[in-house]
């Protein structure tokens, strides 16, 4: 039966990798930068969104995808930006694919954006397999879950280009060890950029923003 | 492609469901309690289970097993214990099922042992809909994470007999409204039991270990 699965997963990862190619190319054709933001349940990618969105909006078109398994909680907060939302609810499945982002694109007037962000569904697992089209994948990790995680999900940290220690302002409360974590990040993935945030506070947003202008190649962000 | 897809999960969960009946039968004629513990990534499984072994241990024979993605962090944490424990590594899946917790029970000497604490993967949404034979379906919701949860991840609190808000301690840094939370949760399921905790400090354990007491109808914890 395992194997069964095992030879279902490997199609369906398959598929996937050829719709993420067109959305990826559906993105450099319009001269987007597209981002898939991934995190544990309220590890702060709604916050990390909002601050984007404050940062970049004067020169920027944003428009932003959300993936949930249910509700549209955080698509009615960002909505209130006055900014194009689509709200995907995935119906019981743990991460976005590719299908499921193309249909949003689909949905969104992509001659008038710069920069689509997607926030993937809460869970360190399934979304770390799928690739969505992005070209750059941002995972959040904060502070209140522990600086073991790279040894407990490691698929996540390797396939990420920036991981960010969300939640820094709350640092004094916890045991978490910045210097152990950030080792720990770069032994699964050398070329990984971290940056110590606090989504709340805005502290250490600005390093994050210029890596984030630097990673638009071909958009106008 | 995706009703196919549907199909096959539909017969996973069928085949899972016979076995989680068996492993429950398998535990009742050992007057075996058996708890399945499911949280977020760093929500505090592994800290409510050291609270549960701190406590019960003096009377209590109690077994772990520990369901992790890779690593086996937390079994060496709870093998200090001088108790049994089982490390699962799903290898990838989200969730342990029915089967690997068989093959776990398969090594423990059942007929010595009054207790079985299995820790789940870190994850609010496959966990949920995987019965592995467990007479109590515990989560731990953990403050920094937020009052939303319900909304977002809706399957997790409807299939948990009980609810602890974990991390109360921090409380006061983070914006999350205990009796808003708990309002949800009871829309989702009025049966569900609350217990605002800190398995870090120990606060709110009492009530919570009483509910353990008389969650044990065939066993001697």
């Amino acid at each position: 039966m395992s194997i069964k699965i095992l030879t279902i997963k490997e199609d369906i990862l398959s598929a996937n990798e050829e719709k993420a190619k067109a959305n990826r190319e559906l993105m450099d054709k319009n001269h987007i930068l597209m981002l898939n933001i991934t995190s544990s349940p309220g590890a702060g990618k709604t916050s990390l969104i909002m601050q984007i969105i404050d940062r970049f909006k004067p020169n920027t078109r944003i428009a932003v995808i959300e993936g949930d398994v249910a509700s549209s909680v955080d698509a009615n907060k960002i909505g209130q930006q006055d900014i194009p939302v689509i709200q995907i609810n995935t119906v019981g499945a743990c991460r976005l694919d590719a299908n499921m982002v193309r249909k949003a694109l689909d949905n969104l007037t992509l001659e008038e954006t710069d920069l689509v962000l997607i926030e993937n569904v809460g869970n360190l697992i399934c979304t770390a397999e799928f690739s969505i089209g992005e070209h750059k994948r941002v995972m959040l990790l904060s502070v209140p879950e522990g600086d073991d995680k790279p040894y407990k999900y490691p698929l996540m940290f390797t396939e990420s280009d920036a991981v960010l220690i969300n939640k820094i302002d709350v640092l004094p409360y916890f045991d978490f060890n910045v210097d152990n974590f950030s080792k720990a990040v770069k032994g699964l993935n050398p070329a990984a950029s971290i940056f110590p945030v606090s989504a709340k506070t805005g502290e250490g947003m600005e390093p994050w923003f210029s890596w984030l202008e630097k990673s638009s190649t071909s958009s106008t962000i």
